[in-house]
């Protein structure tokens, strides 16, 4: 199913949005700062996001996406600025959803006016804590402050200020993408119509608690680590790279891996009797954690996981009770969960679908069957693609 | 039903059975070393087992424990010289498997001589990375040869010839210590009447070998790792402290989880907002990764799991094929699996079951309905405990 067309578009494909030049918003400033959710503020907060397509006059065919935990705003086409930038690995593939955002695709630019915005604490664009502390002058590091998905949110519905758009067509997201669109449906329950989520459940389960715990582990052990004051040397690539790989397990099924990998050894016939690496599995998680260290920040990656920790939809809203939760919600919801993910495992996802339903109110909830893991929702792109299609441009049903 | 009884006898209880001191036989010298499955050979070797119960005088009672990856040659009873050797851990708790070892358990020393050693390369008195190499005086560290399951089951072989004994009633191991079971049904077919695999598959899966490959790249990434020589110095503790909350996660289940922890904060009513401990899960394996440190070499886990990627029951005897494999089988086999162990699943587990009901040899399988995951096979041990004992004590159906 993943296989039948390829993921890559060329920039002047007719399906591809072509050349992107990311743009830097200052959504809050030092003296007028950015109020946190946990409390305090934070201040200037610069904002990198991206659009594809034409805001039309009405300003109401706007969809926006959501981003991942080490995903960014460049949703597709290929970054203009890469190199520039020394973003290398934006010059090598198009936008992390690419196969979903273009003239045609699911995700229209023909129709649609696409943003994505990278979140605060990232390190593609977004004030983080690689950036500037303005009272040091030096990166904040672990004096960054802790920030959440609400406040994600938040952040989104200030820039769709900034850019005049009072509503939003949708918002979409996948895993920790996923959870920002519920937030949406919450926190914002009248500025949109429909809200779509991939993967993803009103809160993290116990064991995905505990996975971010060891990575998060693994990297503030790391002796390059330093307290997250590290950006003057070397970064603690071997905690962030095991971090990684552990992450990766948890983003593949069981089935899926041994499919791909099973007990194959890697380049050779017989093992090597070494702690080297010798399976297939190991030589695919030595270059995940190698490849993720290039374009990712450790301390970003401690936030980030910390923020996906601390939402809870329930909790939040409805003083624990979902459904009390969900009486908010005023838009048309599609929840797509996968039968082999685990991360965010189907009868997760399907609380806030029944939820919904309790309160009668319209809710479309699909099981994708895939041996793919939480990975899924990027890579059953068939499925996926003609799900949110119709879903998006059909009439809205809630009132 | 894993709550129904203590699982703790003191010494003097008519169950247990009482203080145990464990024994070091010298196996193979210098001069005549033991061969190793990979090639090469390695000597002395020096094993620490422990006995429970009498060996009649015909020398048919004799039960073979096979441990697991973090156990040790010490099942039931509590250790006299834990004290005088420093391990200290065994003064607060009485051995491993202390619920199924005893008189009147299902494993009855009352009836039966029942026997476990530590296995080669382990750091509980059999020779490992931790002693010091002949060649040298001082520790092997990674000049320590890999060792496998095959080793570890001739090992064994070899402590019961020492014995005297020719023949045993049974083996019985979970986990790792499974599937040395399964490798003593293959290796030693004549020797054994029984043999009992609980949760644990001829071979590890796909992920399996992921979560291992990360763990030891926690360890070996530790800077006071140095290349296995730290035996002088600090040891790597927060890697190996990494391995082992990483490794519990996969001991547990999801839903196991949930009903043990939830999303539930330590010691809190309100969320600290650090990346400190938060939630009950982080303080948990916290604990679990700290107190093994006090107790674990870290180049024994790397060994120790090596061994555990290689077993391949169905490459060893069958060129691939494991029904092929286990036309040498001439025990009756029991394999029990529990319902909610990941790390080596029910699917997996039952292949053994079925390519011996495939040769129409006895073999019995259960799975056992659980929450408890991997860690069910010492948990659950009522359920366990009823199995283990009717088949241990029931007529021999193979010939």
């Amino acid at each position: 199913m993943a296989t039948t067309r390829p993921d890559v578009d060329p920039p002047d494909s007719p399906c591809s949005v072509g050349w992107t030049v990311p743009q830097t918003i200052r959504l809050a400033t030092r003296e007028d700062p950015f109020p946190l959710e946990v409390g305090g503020s934070i201040g200037p907060v610069d904002v990198e996001y991206e659009t594809y397509g034409e805001l039309n006059k009405a300003r109401d065919n706007v969809i926006l996406v959501t981003h991942a935990l080490s995903g960014d705003a460049h949703v597709a086409g290929w970054d203009k600025t890469a190199e520039a930038t020394g973003r290398l690995w934006r010059a090598r593939k198009p936008g992390w959803w690419d196969t979903m955002v273009g003239p045609g695709k699911p995700l229209d630019t023909g129709r649609y006016f696409v943003v994505c915005a990278n979140f605060l604490g990232s390190c593609y664009g977004t004030t983080g804590p690689s950036s500037p502390n303005p009272s040091t002058g030096k990166p904040y590091g672990l004096s960054f402050p802790v920030v959440t998905v609400e406040d994600w949110v938040r952040q989104q519905a200030r820039l769709l200020d900034a850019l005049g758009v009072a509503r939003i067509r949708a918002v979409i997201g996948g895993s920790l993408g996923g959870q920002q669109a519920i937030e949406w449906a919450l926190a914002y329950p009248e500025r949109l119509d429909k809200c779509i989520v991939l993967a993803a459940s009103p809160r993290l389960s116990t064991q995905g608690l505990a996975f971010n715990a060891v990575g998060r582990q693994t990297i503030m052990s790391d002796p390059n680590f330093n307290g997250g004051c590290y950006y003057d040397g070397p970064a603690p690539a071997d905690g962030l790279a095991a971090a990684r790989m552990l992450a990766h397990i948890t983003y593949l099924s069981e089935p899926g891996m041994h499919d791909k990998f099973g007990r194959r050894l890697q380049d050779r016939e017989q093992p090597a009797f070494s702690f080297g690496i010798e399976f297939a599995v190991e030589s695919y998680l030595d270059h995940q954690g190698k490849a993720f260290v290039e374009r990712f920040d450790a301390n970003s990656y401690l936030y980030i996981t910390r923020a996906m920790d601390y939402y809870d939809a329930a909790a939040q809203w409805g003083g624990g009770d979902l459904v009390e939760a969900c009486r908010r919600v005023q838009s048309d919801v599609m929840v797509v969960s996968f039968s082999s993910d685990w991360l965010y495992p189907p009868a997760h996802c399907r609380e806030f679908a029944t939820a919904l339903c309790q309160l009668g109110k319209p809710v479309t909830y699909v099981d994708v069957p895939s041996r793919y893991g939480h990975d899924a929702f990027l890579v059953e792109y068939d499925v996926v693609g003609s799900l949110v299609r119709s879903f998006v441009n059909n009439e809205r049903r809630s009132s």
